[in-house]
């Protein structure tokens, strides 16, 4: 009945190969001479989400994250990988070939500088990372008595013999009507923006995307077209992508705004800027070293530093807003059907985590707009609800009893790109359970209610979400909220709410609002949705103040709340929710459906109403 | 019957003399072939108090603001100052001499590289900038086509006929009762924390005060000796200080710990370890870039980051603990008497700002322990109070009336340092008065009673003190608290609560917790008392939790409190926080002040109470 056609639960890389693989790749860095390469889980524009063609670290080591380094050597090979990745590395690689690191312990660069022999020559493939990372490890090698060697093409790629085709997705224009601002306009705002550049490289295919106004299919989860672009201060940009992935409509929309070139094409018109000692601005997160070096050797300058455009795309339009308005009520619908579907069926214990991903999934795709997942969901049962990164797999696969169950999951639709994570009781929860939902709750309101002056950062707002945890002596190990893209990627940067984060909240920035509490071995809650940044109006108001409309719309789980723990204003935003909730998206719902909508979002504020509740906890389930 | 010993309110510095005191260094300045000369409020140590014989800045302008920089040139002088001097300095310069510039506008070096005429020879006297301010002038004078010229002796100090001698503050030892460490131990620990480099040169006066446990009087406010040191990793230290400063006793018990060197053989000291090849860590905050240069020149590699003594003399030990509690009963009991008087005398409407500010010194001088102020008081009636930093004068005297007032003040007493700011109501406040100080209350109160785990900043916790104001649209423009020494400086870094601070908060560090409002030529609004990073026991937790501990008790003006705005915990916080202030305070008071003191800190909470509350209102006055 239901199934999965945008996400797989089988692991494909496997281990078994590493040390032949290993072996090939030690044989053919002989053949150049080097005594080492650096593997990065990276393509070209340092994506998120890579094609098959790119996936090199999982080939050779069987590691699958999502983020990860390796430094073969001759006589050993390390892999760097972060908190998450920490214990599944261990179970994916062959460790007597391959040595995991977890990156608290020590980063690449440190390691390099203590582990390196001296006089090694270590190569890396200089398309695959960015001027910032080659310069922290050419210093780490340096100071080994070592050195960095650019290798191209890819030594791997020479023994890897059954890589995959580079990915050929389709490009489609995407609509004015969704994307709110010409790409005309967005070009002639981006050249005006250079400075003291004379053209800027882009690097990111979001930031094409975005500024040509089109979408394509070469990665998972995220209507990305592979491309770079050069858009000059004054003249024609030109747009470097795989012609053969433009139809005749498409072609002709891009040959009105820019010259398309082939992207071989790219490191010839560097040259020919930099012989022209132009300034180039180049994206530091994003763009490889190659490039940058190609207009340098040239003479040109490279200003390696923000892509303007990144500020510009996350700071959405009215369309773009509106949009993602009705994306999240048409998911807020599938999501209503999927949580009314697991309150009957979860009780007779035969769900498994990947059932309960392929129901939600299947109910998206019958709003008939799915275009894609916007990441794999993470849809986890009892103490795998406690990994905050958790992916299921096949080998992983719970039943889902009694207990928690997260489920954290996002479509991609034309107008706009979803996130959202619900925690569900199954049965009776406990009482700790009650009081951890209740704690996040709380600091999800916190953040959803939130008024601050036109300037503040996310990271003076973080805490907000923590604040009722921390009172208890609990706390969450990752940000409140990251970026989210318009139908673009799901992790958006540069607006995220985070300790870390200096950037300014502005009008039309679109985040999650996704605290969380993880008791490890035990059970994970955390409670999400999507805000945009907007202005207040407020009576009396000296300043200019924002604040957040939650634009994610569907139940919360009232058996995991706990009222008395609440305040007021708690349970008025919680009651107000939810009747909003029922208003956008009872018209779209069957009788049924709206009956246990009903039900669902049931108000628990006001005195007279509390026996009410209690009766109430338990009968949606 | 009061008098203030410690501060005065006459403005030394005028602007007179400006005209011919400009031409006459421009004079200076030819005969060196310099076409101009930067000018900073600063001495070699980059003091907030500096010596009257490093007060250039205000013999040449005029301009007696804490801080400033003038450039001057050969046709213009221009002044930089922030946003709390843009009015005063247009009041206290010479218009057609000197033109003052906010700093908001434009930075110094902003305006080098735009105004400096190519060719230009901007001398500097290279003990006055640290290498980092230096490093940017350069470049800005580089971009200008000019050059900056280092210039020893100053050149205003050859015009400077009526120069005051340099201060000649006896040293004294800073007992251990109160240090709480020996000075053996510090020196011993800071040799240990200087990681790769061999020694590291103290140029922080407060940095060197509480490494030695010695304390002076070479400047106001703070009890500093002016002195450098050098910490070696193995070896005796080198003080180096003026011997005259010193009696038998002290340098007894300094000469076991150092040798004491004169001032000026740093210099030499330093070209030896130079010539030795050594690594010398620097303070970037402020040395002089003459040191740094020296060792530079000699062969030696400067080191230039953070002085490991900050963050060691900000975790205060038991005694230094011990030491500001038993300073801020005393303190308080002073408060106590002068809020008394002034409930009495203010009614009366004879009361100036100069009275008060008098009034409270004496007070506190009656404790018999003060040993200094530790900044200016600010005494601000009415519309006065609306700027942060006023500071007043015979000029701007105000008569209390009807109205707030605000007094902002701390003593400097041998056990430890105060600060503390209560905002009054003279008569019956207006409404917006009561609105706006609660909502001040209840960021103090937030911040007070915060919990945050280990690892938290001031920038992550700065919202708690502003959500109040936020909401209702209004904030204020500084931040909400700083750093304070025991017997030091009463502005001590690194710690601080502020959006930019990214320093961890550690048990021992003790801040001002001192959120405001300001409603500009209107009434001002702060409630400050300091507080210390404390560990709390908290059931259940799963992280190690810090919290506040407020050490500053006075009562808080319950004429300005409008309980319907604060919630139960803000209540309890209230009533508790007055009942401590009773319990601490009243075995030092007298009968009568016994008496007012207890009606002054009548609880508020408890439905029974409100009525009574109500009629309390203005019974105190």
């Amino acid at each position: 009945m239901f199934e999965s056609l945008y996400q797989s639960f089988t692991e494909t890389a496997d281990a078994s190969q590493s040390a032949a693989r290993l072996a090939a790749l030690r044989a053919e860095l002989a053949k150049h001479a080097l005594d080492g390469f650096i593997v990065p889980r990276a393509d070209r524009h340092q994506n998120e989400n890579v094609p098959a063609s790119e996936e090199r670290l999982a080939w050779l080591t069987g590691f699958t994250g999502s983020a990860g380094l390796a430094i073969v050597l001759k006589d050993r090979a390390v892999l760097f990988v972060d908190g998450r990745y920490t214990i599944q590395v261990r179970e994916q690689v062959d460790l007597a070939v391959v040595e995991p690191i977890p990156l608290a312990t020590t980063s690449p660069e440190k390691w390099l500088e203590s582990h390196l022999p001296a006089g090694t020559r270590l190569g890396y493939e200089p398309w695959l990372h960015t001027p910032g990372q080659i310069e922290r490890y050419e210093k780490a090698a340096k100071a080994a008595g070592a050195e960095l060697v650019a290798a191209e093409p890819n030594p791997i790629d020479a023994v890897w013999s059954d890589r995959p085709a580079p990915p050929h997705g389709m490009v489609r224009r995407h609509p004015q009507k969704f994307a709110g601002e010409s790409a005309k306009k967005k070009l002639a705002r981006i050249a005006a923006a250079l400075g003291k550049a004379d053209a800027l490289l882009v690097s990111d295919p979001h930031a094409a995307a975005w500024a040509f106004n089109i979408r394509g299919a070469d990665v998972t989860y995220t209507p990305l077209p592979l491309a770079f672009a050069l858009i000059p201060r004054a003249g024609k940009p030109r747009l470097y992508i795989d012609a053969s992935k433009l139809q005749s409509e498409p072609r002709a929309y891009l040959e009105d705004l820019a010259e398309i070139a082939t992207p071989s094409a790219l490191e010839a018109d560097l040259a020919r800027l930099g012989a022209d000692a132009k300034r180039v601005l180049f994206d530091a997160a994003t763009v490889p070293v190659k490039l940058t070096r190609v207009l340098k050797e040239a003479g040109g300058t490279p200003d390696i530093g923000q892509d303007p455009i990144a500020l510009m795309k996350a700071r959405k339009n009215d369309a773009e807003l509106e949009g993602m308005r009705a994306a999240h009520r048409r998911d807020g619908v599938a999501i209503v059907r999927f949580l009314r579907w697991f309150s009957d069926e979860a009780p007779k214990g035969k769900l498994t985590e990947i059932g309960a991903a392929q129901a939600l999934e299947t109910f998206r795709r019958e709003t008939g707009k799915l275009k894609d997942l916007s990441f794999p969901t993470i849809s986890a049962a009892g103490p795998n609800s406690a990994i905050p990164h958790y992916r299921v797999t096949e080998a992983t696969n719970r039943r889902i009893r009694r207990g928690i169950f997260l489920i954290d999951s996002g479509g991609q639709y034309e107008d706009g790109t979803t996130d959202i994570t619900r925690t569900l009781a199954v049965g009776v929860p406990t009482q700790e359970m009650r009081d951890r939902f209740t704690r996040v709750l709380k600091g999800h309101i916190a953040i959803a209610r939130a008024v601050f002056p036109h300037g503040t950062t996310g990271a003076q707002i973080d805490a907000l979400a923590r604040l009722s945890l921390w009172q208890a002596g609990l706390d969450f190990d990752h940000g409140t909220g990251h970026g989210v893209g318009a139908y673009l990627s799901v992790h958006e940067g540069p607006q995220r709410i985070s300790k870390l984060s200096n950037v300014a909240l502005e009008p039309g920035m679109i985040l999650s609002n996704e605290p969380g509490y993880y008791k490890a071995g035990h059970f994970g809650i955390r409670i999400e949705n999507l805000v945009v940044v907007v202005p207040l109006k407020i009576k009396g108001a000296e300043r200019d103040m924002l604040g957040f409309e939650t634009i994610t719309f569907a139940p919360i789980d009232l058996s995991l709340v706990e009222p008395k723990l609440l305040d007021a204003t708690g349970i008025a935003w919680l009651d107000a929710y939810h009747a909003k909730v029922t208003k956008l998206l009872a018209p779209d719902l069957g009788r049924d459906e709206r009956q246990w909508l009903k039900q669902a979002t049931r108000p628990i504020g006001g005195a007279t109403k509390r026996p009410k509740r209690r009766k109430g906890k338990h009968d949606h389930r």
